[in-house]
Parts: structure tokens; sequence; C-alpha cells
């Protein structure tokens, strides 16, 4: 099993501007260009906790409360969170920012899992995450529970067998 | 209340190729470049189904199992699920085609939601959806309970009170 | 040769929708782009008949009717024609959608020809089309015309030698 | 009726490099990529000869007779043949370049037609073409039997009245 | 004058992969779409700091001494320098990383000057920069020769009116 | 020593539309893109002159002194200045023209450096540059100079040994 890593040395930031084509006919950056840059800074991010080449397993539902208009400035942040033995989960959080009008929203959050491979798609062990700030304890416990509603959702675990997923519906 | 529609008329089929900048470092399609197509056709759907502009409102959990080679054909299908006062609840499938080597396999399968709004961004109510075959019946129930568990993740809905989702879990 | 397939085989439908920079100084859709689209659902179709990789060998005389303006949803449906060898034409049929404005026009109808070929690409032979309706069947006449004013537009048929041509001339 | 201009004045000259997301399978240039590149240096030509914004009203038959490899240099030149009321026609020569190995070839030659328009869309009237070398007489003189194809393939004019195409076909 | 401002607080980062279209024969990252990012990049940070909309003035001279292969992840960092009334320095750090090789490479160093305008595009004042630590200290002082460098290439200042210029020769 | 080349013969001229998505908040050309295309077409300057690889190394300082707005028509020519070994300076003017408007004008002139390299990427001798204009004459003796200047802003050259560059500050 390689060293375990600590989450922060996986921490990346991506920056950029909504341009007209990344946006739908109310000039608002559509859905999918923005999940587009999730996966993108997410795959970075779990780059650089395995220092492997990574390809992306999941999506967890996403959703869009905000509008992000044409000349936003969009930062997404990216945090392993905890891994499974050659997967990831990794945090991204956005903030959508109208600097003139400085006004700075937070926009969404996701959890995106990504698997480590080598030169031909074979899944090897990544390092394991060490926790330091009460944020990235809560994130690491919650994986568990992220991952099992994942696995019943892919109908690849019982529901009866998701007992950290039953925990949550006061069973 | 508009006048409901068959879930059919929704019906949106897209075709693509994977191209050299889609794709990762081992020659496969990002995950996040496929997302973004779910939501344009999704986003057209959705708008045929209720005659208005759209606004992506949430994507359900997506996993990648399949990798997607450059040069593979892409196809997606689009049908709305049921409606919610404003919003749509639309399936989308994904195939993934070596022509050549004639292999073609079923790769994805995604929920996302639309909001169908005026000029200014205002929601606005959408046709119900009428459906005919055993498999869009069967959509159209489970949409209920794809809802609650979407309010539930958000933290618009408390566990407890997502009776649908609690029978999931054998209660 | 291979074994005969039917036309309707290798229909395929694109469907997509027109972003910025599709466009032009007035909004609507350039003439380039519409092509651009034209030739990868055409490509995709003759790759279904053949299942061969194929490159574009022509594209007959296309004319541009009606402005498809910015937000439009654009649908292409490709179907083969008929082959020749180791050539396929392929008839690509272009609607254009204002769906919140339920105004759906016929645009462009255009005639690609496609060749198979091997990973050198050496052309290769491609199974001969069986038409089953009228359409079809009135496409599949008509490609020995068409085909015959492309040899003589490219220099490689003598004009006095396209019968099919001359009789359309009322010689 | 404007002030006739030169046609050498509208000349054109378009470099590009083929870069990985233009090609197909094989590394070559794609057919429709081409195309859009002729349009966008076909209506720049066609806006230097009127000085007005003008849209793409038709391209004549293409043929795709050499491979274009990643990284070649393809230079466009445009000229307009002929003026036509509030029409131009524009020739387009292509040639592409392996500049390292010293071989440049002639790959494509097509005539595309342009509407001059003003800010509504409404067609207006441009300059007469003056010219001055045989090539640009040749070009002139067969603009009209190039124009009268486009209106027969349009289905706007009765092959028997297209007089200037009967004579080609030697009658 | 408005308010002035730390440096620091117009630190923006953004992460990269390269793409495949972004690359030349060699597959290496093309010194132009290197520029584009850190022009990017560059105006994000001159709009946190001016909380203006910006336009570019001007790129100092950048080098490119290393390759940047396909698949390497890029950070680009920008920190306003210093302000002159209506204009800002910004200095732009580079560094190229392969991540599963663990080597991560400072490539490019580069000062980008922006002006902050109003809707009309008309120049307005912008907060002077106030630098703490001795990297921004070092950073503000050296400001003032690269403007007047600038101005002298620019033809806007005589060389022996660019008393700090003369002294980095000894003068 | 490959034999020497005429200056005139590397000229390449590069003719570009401004879409929506080259454009910033005003609606002008970002001018990262517009570097972005120097960049491009000097690459291929270079490449005439030398019939090799080239990769860009180094960009000297360019100005933006005027908007260039969407849907002008910009044009770019280049020309290589001078040869030393295996480096050569290439020239790049760029002008703006709003054609409806009858409206051009000189935007930029920027110098960029190139240097030919074998497929391994290894430096590999060019041919000098035989100048036959005064223009060109001027700008190879210029091009000592910028060299210098590069050199000492790269931290190659000690400033007081930039014989060149000190005659300039009147030494």
């Amino acid at each position: 099993m390689p060293k375990p890593k600590f989450a922060n040395e996986s921490l990346t930031t991506m920056t950029e501007m909504v341009f007209p084509n990344d946006t739908n006919t109310l000039g608002n950056l559509m859905g999918g260009n923005l999940m587009r840059l999730m996966d993108i800074v997410g795959a970075i991010c779990a780059q650089k906790h395995s220092n492997r080449i990574v390809v992306t397993a999941s999506v967890d539902n996403v959703s869009f409360k905000e509008p992000i208009p044409l000349g936003s400035v969009v930062t997404l942040q990216a945090k392993v969170t905890r891994a499974f033995t050659s997967s990831m989960e990794v945090a991204v959080e956005v903030w959508a920012e109208n600097i003139p009008a400085q006004k700075k929203i937070h926009t969404n959050k996701a959890f995106l899992t990504f698997v480590a491979v080598d030169q031909s798609g074979v899944p090897i062990e990544v390092p394991p995450v060490i926790t330091e700030t009460d944020e990235e304890k809560e994130m690491y416990e919650g994986a568990l529970r992220r991952r099992q509603l994942r696995l019943v959702l892919a109908g690849r675990m019982k529901p009866e067998e998701a007992t950290e997923l039953k925990a949550i519906f006061g069973l």
C-alpha cells in the first residue's frame, strides 16, 4: 500500500472566465459546461493525490441553483476526501463572481470519484488520505455513506446492506 | 395547466464522433465531455416537451463503467419521464459504437432535471407527461423516488419524510 | 462483394444547438459550420453502411435558403442512397427548429459521397444498397445521374458521355 | 448601381495549420472542416468586394482528392469572379503544404456564392466585377454557366431553359 | 483615488490540462496557447484588484525555455505588482507538472499590463498597490523600470529620458 | 550551413474573422487570442524559411493600442528578419478591418523568435536571410539589438556587454 498522504496536498484551484460559447439562450453558463470543468479539476486533484493517470468513475448528484452569467469568473476548488483501494472521492466546490459588482456566491458542491490506473488502464492502489481539519474529517466520514449510495444506485449493493445509508433514514 | 403531452414526443437523438480533444491521456472520452453532451441533448428534449427555454436544475449520479475510445460514435437518446409543475425529469441513455469492429455497447444512463422558464428566467408551468409503453410507465413511477432522493441530497427534504425512499430500504 | 444491406440500416440522426460561436454578424448559423455538421453525420452514416473507416470524396451543390438563428435546434438526418464499388452516396436532410416558437422548417438537402478505406487509406469494396420505400428507390435512381454530374464537373467524364445527364436536358 | 470594382481588389489569403482536432481517424483533415474554412475565406472576400455584410447562398460541388495530414499548412485564396445584382460568385483555391518535406499540392477548387445584405438581412446591390487577367475573364465567362447549373439543381430553372448548360452537352 | 489594496488580494490561480489541440507537431503546448492562458489569468487578477472591466494593454517579453508535453498540468499564478493611475502591471508565473512522474518545473514568468475601463471603454482610476512581502516590494520597485522599457519600445519615451533603464546599463 | 534564402520567400498572410468566443466583455478581441494567432502565423513563416519543424522561443513586448471589435477581419503578415544559427526572428504585423465601414487600421507589430529543431527536438542550423528592400535591411539591422535586449531580459547577457543596446541609450 502506498504511503498515506494529507488531503490538503491534493488541493487544486482552477479559475475560469465564462465565455460566450459556454452560455445558453439566457446568457448563463450551461450546466454541462460546468460539469466538464468539475471533471477536469477533479481529475487533476486525484492525479496529485495518487501520482497516477486517473479516469472518472462517477459524478454524484449535482444541483444548479444559481445562474452564472456571461463574463463571470468561476473558481473551482478540489480536494481528495477519502481513498478506497484504487478509487478516490474528490469534493469540488464552485464559486461564481461578478467582480465589477463585487458579488461572489457559492454555487455548487459535487463529489466525483476517480480510479487510478496504469498505462493499460488496470486499476492500481492509491495512498490512504490523512485528514487534518474538522471539515476534512467530516468529509472523510461522509465518504462511506456516499459510496454506499453510489453502489445502491448502480445496482451493485442491496439497499438493505447499505447500513450507513439506512442510518440516515432514521432506522 | 398546459395540455398533457406524450413522453415520446420529446424523444431526441444525438450522434457524435469522439474527436482527439475530447479524450484523456489514455485516448478515451473524458467523463466531463460526455456530461456536457448529456446536458445538451437533455435540454433539447425538455425544450421539445415544454416548448419553453429551459435551464438545467440537476444531474443525478452518473457512473462511467466503460471507456469510450477516440473515433467511437456516441449515440445519446433523451426522453422526458415526468413533469413536476415547472420542472421535468429527462432520462438520457448513451451508447458507444466502434463501427468498423461492429461493437456497440450501452455505456451510461442518467437522469437530469430541467426547469422551464420565461425570458426573464422565471419558472413557468409545463405539460404533464402521458406514458404509453411499460418502460415509460416504470420511468414515470421511479421519478418520484428519484425526486425525493434529490431533495434529501440537496438538504431540502428531511430523510424521514422521504416516504418513497424509505420504502427502498425495506422499512 | 460484401452482402447487400438495407438503406435504412444506415439512418443516422444528429441533433445540435446553435451556439454563439457558430453564428455570423447577423446572429445566424454560418454556412460552413452547417457543412461541417453535414460531413460528420454523413461520415457516421457511411461508416454504418460499410463498417469501415470512410473519407469524404465530395459534397454536391448545397444551397442555403433559410437563416438559422442562434439558439435554434438543428436536426440532421443521413441515409445511404446507393453504393458504387468502394464509394457511397449519402443524402443529408437538415431541419431547423425554434422550439419555443413551435416553428420547424426544412432548410437543406445535400448529397455527399464517401469512400471506404482500410487502415492504410486504400479503397475497399462496400455492400450494395437495398431500397425499400419509394423515396429510397427514387434516391437510388437519381444517384447515377448525380454521379455523372460529379464526374463531368471533376473533368473525369466527357459531357457527351453522360447519358443520364443529357436526358435531363431533354435530348 | 455601385461603382464597378476590380476582381483583384477582393483577393483574400488565409493560412492555417491542421490541428489534431481537425483530423479524422486516419490523421487527415476532415472534409467538413476544410469547407468551414472555405466558407470563412469566401465570406471575407465577398465582404471586401461589396463592403457589406454577406451571407452564404450556396456552395458548388467540392471534391476531395488528396488527403491533407495533421501538421500540414493549408493556404486558401479567394477572389470574386462575377456579381449578379446582390449576389457574388467567389472562387476559392486550396493548397496543402508539408513544409519540412518541401511538398506543396493544389488540393481543391470551389465556387461559393454570397449575398450582400443590410443589417435586417435584406439583399442589397453589389458592384459589378471588372476583370483584368485571362484567368479572371475565363472565370467571369464560366460564372453564368455555373449559375444556371445552381438554378437547375435548386429547381428554380427548367433544364431546357439553361441555354449555357445545354451548350456544354454538345447540343 | 480609490482606497489602496494589498497585492495579495489579487492573487489568482489557474490550473489547466494540456489537451491534444493545444500542442504542436512535437506534442508540446504551443507558445501562443500559453500566452492566451496568461492573458486570461492576468485579466482576472487585474479585475480583482480594480473591481473593474479590464483590457490588455501590453505583454512584456516572454521566453519559452521548457517544452510542456501533452497531458501536463499547467499552473498559472497572477498577482498585481503596481498600479499607475488606470493601468496595472500583473506578474504571471507558470509551472508545468508531469504528475505521474512527480516532476514539476517553473517554465515562464511574464509581466502583462491591463487598463481598467468603464462600460464605454474609457480608462478609470484604480487602487494603488500595498506590498507586504520582500518579493512584492521587489516587484513593485522593478515595475517602474519595466514601464520605462515598455514606453521606450512603444516609442512613447526617449531612451535618454528613461532614467531607471539607463541605471541598468551601468551609467 | 544551409544555403541563404530571401526574406520575402517566408512571407505568410493569415486572414481571420473575430468570432464571439474570441471577445471580452466589451465585445473586443482578447489580447491573448491575438497572440495565439501571431504565434501560429509566425511559426508557419519560420517553417517556410527553414523547412523544419519550429518551436516558439520568445515573444517580444506586444502592446495593444486599438480595440478590435467582434466581426472585424484581422490580417496578419509574417516575414523572417534575420537568422542566428538555429533561431529566426520573425516580424508579425497586424491590421484590423471593419469592411462595411471601409475602415482598416494597423493595430500591432511584434517580433517572435523560433528555433528550428529535428524530430527529437534538437536545434538545427537554418539558412541565413538575404534582404532586398530597405525595410528588410532595417529589420535585419535591428534584429541584433532586439536579440541583445532579449538576452539581457532573460538574464543571459550582462547589460554592460549589450553594446548595441547601450548605443540606444546614448552612451
